[in-house]
């Protein structure tokens, strides 16, 4: 009998499971359960109380995890016909930094009655930004120590990772702090919860942790010096024992055997984070091919098996995604989010009757409008930095730039324009990894982007002079979560001896490569040239205009 | 019983005759006559013949000027109820550089059926803007000879002035150079027709055609380097005899009488231009207020009477505004076509549903959302360039440019930021005349824009630093017109002595005037340090990206 294996994604909205055969990859079946209570940003979800929440904060409920587990794999199972004894294995994957305080049997804290009314006893997701004072408190204290660990991560921490959230806790809430006996990723929760037993994944230790796995986490003096209560943390609420990717955490417990239908035993991988559990799912196991998720923003993920301090990243794990690499990670903070807002708030009404009359979303008549234009045709080139810049200046203060702008300047011109400088950004972010020697020759795009927008695909290639080929999963952190199921149930039961020969059997690319096209490259190289001298004018300090701007901006929002 | 005067003004697209009693400049009635054939863009309007213009070709028939006449003046009398014995006289003003070739009798080259199929006899409208080869030519041409009128200039001659027009005639077609007895501004082939007198204006021959009071046009060996042709270019085709401003040209003639309904001999002001008569009518006769023609573009003018070099400017001329000064004007090129532009490609189709279901324009709309906002608000900051920069700048390969984008960016605040950028661009204006000794210390602002955005004439003010008034009149040029009607009927007939005499009683502003908010100065103060900063940087040759980006534009052009 052939063999499946199940992912379960936990994204930001909502939990997706896909049920796999192990031979092949083949996707049998998709479930998706919008989570109840979605992104919890302006109240707590408790009936009969007003219990607001303050700005840039971004709560789930622990919940709605458990009813994806309840509610998808039961359906994938249904859907697809498949017994669950021939179900070998079971992988997750989360969004990342999304953490919560529980009690030592795993209990949430939000859920006890005592501090359900207490926002910082919930779980804090990724895009929870309220933490920028802690963020700007770990960095200095960092630097004043001279922590070597701050390299690691282009030199800076951000407020969404973990320690940012746990020292928000015990500043706003020590009573939070106090109760809770472990401080844990939901990703590892969510395998806890699974098997029963608590463990650590590496990826989210030392990408969003500060762990390593030479090194292992900052020192007690180090954690004291940001809050005397600090000093133990590790010990005290979590773990020093971190576990590599592709380990099996446990068999499925009896009681989340009847919540999913499953077998009891069932192997299950430890946890993943969604965007690098992508990259074997993208068939990279080795170095030298950049997988690049795109979607609302950007997520660039390399191997390499060198340790290399690179400027400007946003970190880098050693096994953190593959065994047996240092895995890189990059980003851009707004892509689609840019061409979104830009549909949003520049198109006229004019355009958004065009699309109507013909039937296409407003997009893709962008897109055929931009297919028309020719690189350098519009004399525009912009800067995309509307939501600052990740990579690899790691400021959130920038802000983004058009130039060039005639009276005969049309919407589809801009509209390139803003793609063109994402596809100069991710070049800048290449390039530095080139010349830093972690080595990079093939570029493979997964994620919505690629999938709906060719043209961009053909820009990016020409701008960046690589080759960029398609993952042929749409629902790739899924399918990665399976592969690594395979892997936690082992050769013997059905799946797979590594990561290495899961991704050898079950990761699939499109035939259709995007091959950077000679004379659009020459044009694209000028325009590089240009944006360059740009980037790092308004980027690296000699016109700080953009900051000054947006501080006699905050000055204006106080008045 | 009371004597009335009536200004014809003579635009791009119609020419407006307006009925003003001479004792307090009441405008009793306006008629308006739109051009039969508009501005010949596309082909010659020649019935059964398909003769097309080149690109960058505007020409105008000049029969449709007569038609003016003979179409408004009878109307406004006819409206108001005026006697023609009671119109004393007449005043017109036109559209700048706007010329043609005639015959010794005045005939224009483009009424003879042997010439008419030739695009060169046909009046060259002032925006025909496809002599910059012969633009470029005289500039050369005066660097190297060292000419002493380039500096009155700013630099630089324009493609639109008089000689790159004759030049490009005798260029491409001599046959009409040779024809031509006379070359000569469309105002002063008007005021020809109405008189039957040849004069010449001193607005034109200052701001148009090189010429100046103390020192006449260049040298016959200067024309004769643009071309041998054309040595003698001024003696045989034009004339040295070059009248101030204020003076009657004649009285009208028989036929004009015919035409008009008027009485003959009711006199004629020498020609005026549309922009340079406007400054009477706003009441300007003295230096140090600043008056400002608000439209697509903006035209600057100020009185001094000193004569000074002003680095960038358009041109000054002694004489040429107001008899006794010397008259400096500035421009920009681009400000009512800024935001029609913005309008047109940037505005969501939810704004123009918003503007349509409250039935409010979607200029009246903006400049609302516009009003909610404060200075700095935005984090916004524009280079005001979408068309070159006319002043002090002087280069129409300068490009627009927006800075402090962010994804919470809304149309609203890029509108507002392209307003504030103009005025950023006047104040550059402003500084530049006081920096070099022409005193300015208070606006005074004409034209539509002013009327339609009470929002951007209070930005205005607050950019700038000083009190902005508006003119009274709507039709600004033909009010200035008439008076120097009334002023060359001359006192004796009931007139003004002079065009100060006239301005005092007929020329009115509106009580309301624009203070410069203290508040909100502090802010932009701080703003216009940032724009200063990218003016020069852009604009002053430290980066040139915008040219280069032209470049790059203009190659794939070609291809």
């Amino acid at each position: 009998m052939p063999k499946y294996v199940i992912g379960v994604d936990f994204g930001t909205e909502s939990g997706r499971a896909v049920l796999v055969k192990v031979a092949n990859g083949e996707e049998l079946a998709t479930a998706v359960y919008p989570y109840s209570h979605g992104v919890i940003d302006e109240r707590l979800p408790i009936l009969g109380k007003e219990i607001r929440l303050e700005q840039d904060w971004a709560l789930q409920d622990p919940q709605d995890y458990i009813r994806v587990f309840q509610q998808t794999i039961p359906q994938v199972l249904a859907l697809s016909g498949v017994d669950a004894a021939d179900v070998i294995g079971v992988g997750i994957d989360f969004t990342a930094c999304t953490m919560l305080p529980v009690k030592a049997d795993g209990t949430p804290l939000c859920v006890l009655p005592h501090f359900r009314e207490n926002p910082h006893a919930w779980v804090k997701l990724w895009k929870h930004h309220s933490a920028q004072p802690e963020a700007d408190h770990i960095n200095e204290a960092a630097r004043q120590m001279g922590e070597p660990w701050l390299k690691r991560y282009g030199g800076k921490i951000s407020s969404e990772w973990f320690f940012s959230k746990v020292l928000q806790i015990l500043n706003d809430a020590p009573e939070i702090y106090q109760a809770a006996d472990r401080l844990i990723e939901a990703a590892d929760w969510v395998v806890w919860q699974l098997t029963g037993v608590e463990t650590r994944n590496a990826c989210t230790a030392g990408y969003k942790a500060i762990w390593s796995k030479r090194e292992g986490f900052p020192s007690p003096e180090y954690f004291e010096k940001l809050h005397p209560s600090m000093k133990h943390v590790i010990q005290e609420k979590m773990s020093p024992d971190i576990r590599p990717m592709g380990e099996k955490a446990g068999g499925l417990s009896e009681q989340a055997a009847q919540w999913t239908h499953l077998k009891k035993g069932t192997a299950v991988a430890i946890a993943n984070v969604d965007a690098h559990v992508a990259v074997p799912a993208a068939t990279v196991t080795e170095p030298g091919r950049m997988v690049m998720i795109m979607g609302t923003s950007t997520c660039d993920m390399v191997l390499g098996d060198k340790e290399r301090f690179v400027p400007g990243m946003c970190g880098y794990v050693e096994d953190g995604i593959i065994p047996g690499f240092f895995g890189y990670e990059a980003g851009q903070s707004c892509v689609g989010d840019h061409f979104a807002w830009f549909v949003e708030h520049c198109v006229s009404g004019a355009y958004e009757l065009e699309a109507k009359a013909r039937g296409v979303d407003i997009h893709k008549l962008l897109e055929e409008k931009v297919a028309r234009l020719t690189p350098g045709e519009s004399g525009l080139l912009a800067l995309d930095w509307w939501n600052g810049n990740r990579s690899v200046l790691v400021d959130v203060d920038l802000t983004g730039l058009i130039i060039g702008a005639t009276l005969a300047t049309k919407p589809e011109e801009i509209y390139r324009a803003l793609i063109e400088a994402t596809a100069y950004g991710k070049r800048v972010i290449i390039e530095t990894f080139i010349d830093n020697e972690v080595p990079i020759h093939e570029l493979i795009a997964c994620g919505g982007l690629p999938e709906k927008n060719k043209v961009l695909m053909q820009i990016y290639a020409d701008v960046i002079g690589l080759p960029i080929r398609v993952n042929a999963s749409k629902q790739t952190s899924a399918l990665g979560s399976a592969m690594f199921g395979a892997v936690a149930a082992g050769k013997a039961a059905g799946g797979y001896e590594s990561i290495y020969e899961a991704a050898k059997y079950m990761a699939h690319l499109k035939d259709e490569t995007y091959i950077p096209d000679p004379e659009n490259q020459k044009i694209y190289n000028q325009l590089y040239a240009e944006y360059l001298i740009l980037h790092d004018y308004f980027g690296r300090g000699e016109n700080d205009v953009m900051k000054r701007l947006k501080h006699i901006k905050a000055e204006q929002m106080k008045v």
